[in-house]
């Protein structure tokens, strides 16, 4: 049984906190072993302990995504986990950043880089520690194939006024998810752009008013469609789908 | 238990065929009693034998999506259906129609309107049909949103040469289920476009060739996308999402 | 002089009222003869009359372009003219149809039917009618690639609530325009798809309140575009653009 | 006549080169005095000479637009030229950068992060430059709106294998225009995104092959185009087109 769970595959999270990523990890642990990634090790160490508590493996590693020695750091750690053979079947680039609404001309250069450096760059910096993993556990005849989730926004459709930093970000993110899916998806990698459209109900956004009963997105319902998603057959991927509450306008 | 099962909700799959309809029925079938409707009776004869074979019941309906009595005759056998007391939990357009692929001065005005009469009035006729039943249902409380689902391709998207009557059609099929998502949606129905972009792997496609082993999509793993999009909550509805072969060039 | 004038090429443009019609037809007149085609005479006749005056040639032709028949019948007339040899420089597909704004369960199959009527149906007639003329046109050598453009709106983009019967005639324009770009455009026909958002500044709609000053499209405006486009050299063809007010949100 | 000539109002157009940045700073020369930006002063010398031979005022001025203080020294030294009131009718984008085709797992930081620096950071820099004297231009009443035009391309809205960097790069870019569009539209300002796909036909192409005749895009062409987006009224303003040659698959 030991042995057998040490043996588990898993899958990586990145940008773990009290939403989307939770909900997320806590899907993929019913099956793989988890490896939580988030800047602040606050984020993600009650989540460790609560999947730990159902008899799971899960491990927290503190990350910069937008750093790629910190990224490197983070995969160098999690190659040396017991338990991990390099075998990872999905992984998961949650990582929101910090959301700047503000008229151009007061944005600074730094504000502005902000969405790159978190959507753009990150998204880089993840995908080169992951695909390589996700390549090689293709190999390995997982019983579904090797994923790479980005979670983006609408913002990586539409830019709008006050929103130039987080649209050139998530635009790049869906680029750069684009570019992985048409170079990878041959490859039997599955790469997925998701479009999360309205607000998330956790905690923080309790008192967040929608003009709607259940007006905001349910994180678990996100995590049953990544699920859903990596289930996928190689012969039916989805590359690209959005997820919004009924009562939103779009 | 028979009373029970009499009292089961339906679900309604339009253009039943060997491919996706089929397996869109047998899934759906397994939770709901299912209503098949094609043109030609000899599409869904042996469907609904199979279904009923597994102790569900299934009904077959000769219907021509294009003319409206043809649908509405069609509704009214439907509501006369032992155990149908008119809730309806979900709805398939899943017809097809001729695929006509000729240059534009050749094209006579009967082969250009095809694509619209399957995929854009077909579309009308089938929504002003199930939309009641569906608003209805909502009033229920069923255990997801009521869902109505149109399977459309690559060409809703992108006109092509050659492709003019298919593209219309479907270019009118995604205008008609946005203008219907955001009309219902509000309304707790979940309405939702599928970009199908590839060879479906069935029987009569056996032969034709694709470039790669698995390029072909299989039907079963659409179904299970629709089944995943109808047990959707409400706060979390995908309107938009594509499946196609891994190694499809897109 | 006489003679010349009467060699000058053509440019027909369909959909002639007093908004944008009457200002391309206005344009393209100081360089080509123009035919005026418009269901209701009232429609073209002022406006034959003031470009007569002008010393240029313009002939007015009733025409119900959902018609096939009308629409062959009115190029009958058109090759009958004096000093029309079928060279066609120019086509315009400017039909905007009644618009009709309706709950989805209120639209009759009628009123759904109207968009496709005026904008997919209407703008396959008017295609199969001048394609061959612009084809032949391009042979003898014409100052500017023979051009095809067709006036659509936002709704080509985007479906809404109340809009399936507009949007799915507009979508439905825009896969007709792009499977001709693809299938004409390397025949040196140029075809261009005109994204027109918002409100024309016309008599009719001097009283509609916009948020602005300055907040209606100018006729002339889109006229001047179109005729810019018209210019182009094959070499550089522009396929789609959008016109709207500066102030207009989208 | 020289002081009227010294009064003339500026363009600006930064990325000018052998191609599109030469022909749209000669076209624009014939209405406003311009000021060239380049890196290399190689590529804008030649052409400032045979601007000045033509009677007209043009300036070049050493630029690294990725780099925010060389923008701000540029724009320092543009301030203190002879005739320049600060009156700037318009500021077009043209910076290429590098293009970098390569697979994914082989693109270091540095060449993922070029698309950026020079599409999207660049952008910002430009536009933080630019937009204060366009606004400042448009109350003193100009022929035309101030108008803000970036090249594009077809990355812009397309990833692909091996393109990661250039369509990042391209995504943001569009995304800076589109938000930038949305706010400052409103302020009379018109953005432009100009999707440019082919090859532009230059000295460095003549050897390239394409499939036809007359198969690469002219410059002149483009410059036209932006001629035509800078004379619209802010009553009808196009926020995006394309441009491809007649032959091109797209």
């Amino acid at each position: 049984m030991t042995a057998m769970s040490t043996k588990k595959m898993w899958a990586v999270v990145a940008g773990v906190g009290p939403g989307t990523g939770a909900s997320v990890a806590r899907t993929f642990a019913k099956t793989y072993t988890v490896a939580l990634l988030a800047r602040n090790p606050a984020n993600y160490e009650p989540l460790v302990k609560e999947i730990q508590a159902t008899g799971s493996k899960a491990v927290g590693i503190s990350t910069d995504t937008s750093d790629g020695s910190s990224v490197i750091a983070a995969f160098e750690k999690l190659m040396s986990e017991e338990g991990f053979d390099g075998h990872l079947a999905a992984a998961v680039y949650n990582v929101g950043g910090k959301f700047i609404r503000k008229s151009f001309l007061e944005l600074s250069q730094d504000e502005f880089e902000m969405g790159w450096q978190t959507n753009g760059l990150g998204g880089y910096h993840f995908s080169q520690a992951v695909l390589p993993l996700l390549l090689e556990t293709e190999k390995a005849s997982p019983q579904f194939p090797p994923t790479l989730i980005f979670t983006s926004a609408t913002a990586a459709i539409r830019g709008g006024a006050n929103f130039a930093s987080f649209a050139t970000g998530k635009f790049a993110m869906r680029a750069l998810s684009q570019s992985l899916a048409r170079e990878f998806g041959p490859k039997s990698i599955h790469v997925v752009h998701a479009i999360i459209d309205g607000i998330i109900d956790i905690e923080r956004t309790k008192e967040w008013k929608v003009d709607a009963p259940d007006g905001k997105i349910s994180p678990q319902a996100i995590a049953d469609a990544y699920w859903h998603l990596h289930s996928q057959p190689r012969t039916s991927f989805t590359y690209e789908f959005d997820i919004r509450p009924y009562a939103e306008r779009w």
